[in-house]
C-alpha cells in the first residue's frame, strides 16, 4: 500500500489525559493523518503535514468530519448479539433464562460463522475496530470468530469459554477438554494476522478448581496470551462465589489463587470491589472493563471510576452486548458519564474518549499497536460525521472547544456518527449517504 | 377529510396495563386503523375491519411496521434544545452555567420562532405528537411555540416561565407582569386549535410568595389550565427550598400552600419525595413526569416508579431536553427501564409504553382526546419501522410475542424507528428511505 493522506479535524490522545486539562497536543481543527502500508506515519496540523507531502500522495479531504482512533470494546459476547434487549432479570436469571439457551445453539459452526460475520460488520459500523470477545464453550465458535476477524484484518482478541459446572450439560466442557481445546486454539490463532487469544473462564462459579488451575497453566505456558473473565458484577453472584470458595477472602482472591490475576488479565465489571481488591488490582496490573449500559440494564450497580483512577487500575469501556444495550462506544460513553454523575464524581470527556481508545488498548495490552496516532501505530481510525443528525449539527454549531465537540458526540452520537471506518489503513465501512440525514 | 384506513401490526393500550399481563385487546399482528376527519373510527384486527370497508376507502398497507399511538413527552424545555449535551454539573450549576444564559437569548422573537420550528420538527421526527413544554420567561417565546404548534396542528401544552427572583435580571419578570402576561396568553391561546396553556413557575425557589400566590389565582380563574413546574429533583435544590420556605413542612407543601397542587398539575421529576409527599400527591391527583435521561445525566437520582404505582400517582415520561439527552421516547423508555432495574423493581414493557402514550395523556389530563385508539380519539399515531436498523431487524426475527417486540423497540429504537408520524390523521413526517438502512 502506498502513502495516503486524510485531512479533517483530528483528535487523539498521545497519552492518558491529565485531569481536566484538554490534551491539546492531540487536537487539530484542521488536521492530517498520513498513512503508509497500514501504519501511521504522522498525525498533526495540516499546515505542517500538507506542504511537505510529495505530489503523488493522494489526499482525501472531508468536510464537517473528525478523525479519531478506532474504538476498542474491552468486553463483548459475540454469540449474544441476537439476545440483546431481553427483558426483566438480573445477572443470575439472565444467564439461566437467556444466555445459556442461546449459547447452546453455537454447537452449529454455520450459525457461529454467520453470527460472527454479522457481529463484526456491526462492530465496524459502530466504529469499533478492536474488541476483546467472549465466544461460547464450543471450539468452533472461536474458529468462526477468528476466521471472520482475519478476513477483515481486525485486531481482535477472543477465546473459548471454559465452563465445567453449574451450567447446562450441553454447554459444559471438562477441565481437560477445556485445556486441550484452548491450547489448540492458541497454537492455531494467537499471533496470526492481528489476532490474539484470551483464556476465557466465564467466571469463578462455572469453573471447577481444576479448570481454574489449568487456566492458570495455559497462561504460564503461553506468555502474552490474555485472561478474560467476569468479576464482582452482582451481589448474588458474589455471595455464591463466597460460598463456593470458602478459603478465598474475596472474589478476586479466587482468581489470584489460580494465577489468573496478572497484568494480562481483563476482568469485566468489577462493580462491587472492596478496598483490598482495588489495591490488589492496582498492584497486579490487571485491567477492568467498565460496561455501563449492561450494568444499568441488569441493575448490577454503578462502577467506581474514581477508585480505579486512585489505584491506577487500567480501565477500558465495554459494551457487554447482549446484556449491554448498544454496540456503540459513543452511547457507552454517554452512559458511563451518567454512572459517574450518579456517583457524584463526573468523569470528563477526555477520560471517556481515553477509555474507548488508548485506555482500552492499554487494558488489553495493545497500546504499542493501537489506541492513538503516534508514528508506527496501526492505522485503525474513524471518520466521524459532525452533521450525522440534525441535532448533532445544531449542537455543534453552538460550540467550538474540543471538549464540547467530543462531549456532544459522546452524548448524542451513535452508529450514524460513524461515516467511515478504517482498519490497518483500509476502509472497511462507509455509511450510506442518506443515513441519518435531517428530515 | 374522507375516511382512510391503515394496515400493519398495531398496538395500543385501551386502558392502563394490569400488572405484567399482556393487554391483548390492544395487540393485532395484522391490524387496522380506520380514520375519519382526523379522528379514530375503529382500531382492531384487519380481518374484522377490512371486509366491512366500503370500496372507496383508500387503504395504506405497511410491511414490517407497527402502528402505535403518538408519543407524549410530559416534560421538555424547547429553548434548551441547543444546549443539550452540556457538560459536567448537577442541577443548580446547570441552571446558572448553561440554562439562564441560553434562555436570555429568547428575548429575540425570531430566535424563538426559528427554534420552536426546529424543536417541533424534531419532536415529530422522534414520534412525539404531544408535549408539555417550558418556554422562557418571555411572552413572545410562548407565542412562537404556539404559532409553530398551531401550524402543525399538534396537541401541545405550553406556558411562559414565571421567575421573579434568584435568577439573572434579564430573565426575571415580576409577580404582576408574570400574572398579566400569563393571563393574556391564556386568553389568546388556551383552547385554540389543539393548544392548551400551563401556568409555569420554574420552581419554588425562583418565585416569590406573591408570584406563587398569583399563579394559584391564574389556575382558579381559568379552569382547565394546567400547572407545570419542577419538584424535588435534587438534594441541594430541596435544601434551599426548605430554607426559603421555613413554614412549609416539605417541598410539595410550598405548592400546596399556594393552591398549585391540583389534579391539573404536572410536576417534573419528584425524584426525592417523602412518604407523606407521595401520599398527598396520590390524594390531590397531581401527576409526575419521570425524566430518566435527565435524572441520570445530572446525577439527580432514581425515580421511584413503585411508589408512584402504590399511591396511584399518574406518571408520564418526559425527555427533559436540554438536561435530557434524547428527544426519543423510545430511548427514554430504555433508560426508564434501567432506572427501575437499579431500584430492583423492574417495570415491564407495557408500563413503559403506557407512560409514553395513555399514561402520559392521563398525566396531562388529555386522555379523553389522545393516548390510544378508542373510537373518537384524535388520530395521532406513528408507523414504527420494524427493520429500522440491522440490529432491530435481527432481534425481531428472533421474537414473536408482543412484549418482546415492544421491548426490543424500547431498548434498541431511536428516531430511526419512526417511519411516519401522523397528527390528527395527517402525515406530518416521513423518514427518508435510506435513513438507518443496514450497511
Amino acid at each position: 500500500m502506498a502513502r495516503q493522506a486524510y485531512r479533517a479535524s483530528l483528535f487523539h490522545l498521545p497519552d492518558a489525559p491529565d485531569g481536566g486539562r484538554p490534551p491539546l497536543d492531540g487536537w487539530f481543527a484542521d488536521g492530517g493523518l498520513l498513512i503508509e502500508d497500514g501504519v501511521v506515519v504522522e498525525a498533526g496540523a495540516w499546515e505542517t503535514i500538507g506542504p511537505r507531502l510529495p505530489r503523488d500522495v493522494p489526499v482525501t479531504r472531508y468536510s464537517h468530519a473528525l478523525i479519531v482512533p478506532g474504538f476498542v470494546d474491552a468486553h463483548v459476547h459475540f454469540p449474544q448479539i441476537d439476545m440483546i434487549a431481553s427483558h426483566g432479570v438480573q445477572l443470575m436469571g439472565w444467564l439461566t433464562d437467556y444466555t445459556y439457551p442461546v449459547e447452546e445453539r453455537f454447537a452449529d459452526p454455520q450459525l457461529a460463522r454467520q453470527t460472527a460475520d454479522f457481529f463484526l460488520d456491526q462492530l465496524l459500523r459502530h466504529g469499533t475496530t478492536t474488541a476483546l470477545v467472549f465466544a461460547t464453550v464450543h471450539k468452533s465458535s472461536v474458529e468462526a470468530l477468528f476466521e471472520s476477524a482475519l478476513a477483515r484484518n481486525m485486531r481482535l482478541i477472543g477465546g473459548k469459554v471454559l465452563m465445567d459446572r453449574n451450567a447446562p450439560a450441553g454447554i459444559c466442557d471438562t477441565a481437560e477438554t477445556g485445556y486441550r481445546d484452548s491450547q489448540a486454539l492458541i497454537r492455531a490463532w494467537h499471533g496470526r494476522g492481528r489476532l490474539g487469544y484470551a483464556v476465557t473462564p466465564r467466571f469463578a462459579l462455572t469453573s471447577s478448581e481444576r479448570q481454574l488451575e489449568l487456566a492458570g497453566r495455559l497462561l504460564s505456558e503461553n506468555p502474552g496470551v490474555r485472561l478474560h473473565t467476569h468479576l464482582a458484577e452482582n451481589h448474588e453472584e458474589i455471595a455464591i462465589v463466597r460460598r463456593m470458595f470458602p478459603d478465598c477472602r474475596d472474589y478476586l482472591a479466587v482468581y489470584e489463587k489460580f494465577g489468573l490475576a496478572t497484568r494480562h488479565s481483563v476482568f469485566a465489571h468489577g462493580v462491587h470491589l472492596s478496598d483490598s481488591e482495588w489495591q490488589r488490582l492496582g498492584k497486579c496490573g490487571s485491567a477492568l472493563a467498565f460496561c455501563p449500559t449492561s450494568n444499568l440494564f441488569l441493575g448490577s450497580g454503578l462502577f467506581d471510576c474514581a477508585s480505579a483512577g486512585f489505584h491506577h487500575v487500567p480501565v477500558g469501556l465495554g459494551t457487554d452486548v447482549g446484556a449491554g444495550t448498544s454496540l456503540s462506544l459513543l452511547q457507552t460513553m454517554n452512559e458511563a458519564y451518567k454512572v459517574s454523575q450518579l456517583r457524584k464524581a463526573p468523569i470528563d470527556v477526555f477520560q471517556l474518549f481515553h477509555m474507548a481508545t488508548l485506555g482500552g488498548a492499554r487494558a488489553l495490552k495493545l497500546d504499542h499497536k493501537i489506541g492513538n496516532f503516534l508514528p508506527g501505530k496501526e492505522a485503525d481510525f474513524l471518520v466521524l460525521d459532525l452533521k450525522a443528525t440534525a441535532l448533532i449539527a445544531r449542537r455543534l454549531a453552538q460550540v467550538k472547544a474540543v471538549q464540547d465537540v467530543l462531549f456532544a458526540l459522546a452524548v448524542l452520537g451513535d452508529d450514524r456518527a460513524v461515516a467511515e471506518t478504517f482498519v490497518a489503513g483500509k476502509r472497511v465501512y462507509r455509511k450510506s449517504p442518506d443515513t441519518g440525514s435531517a428530515p
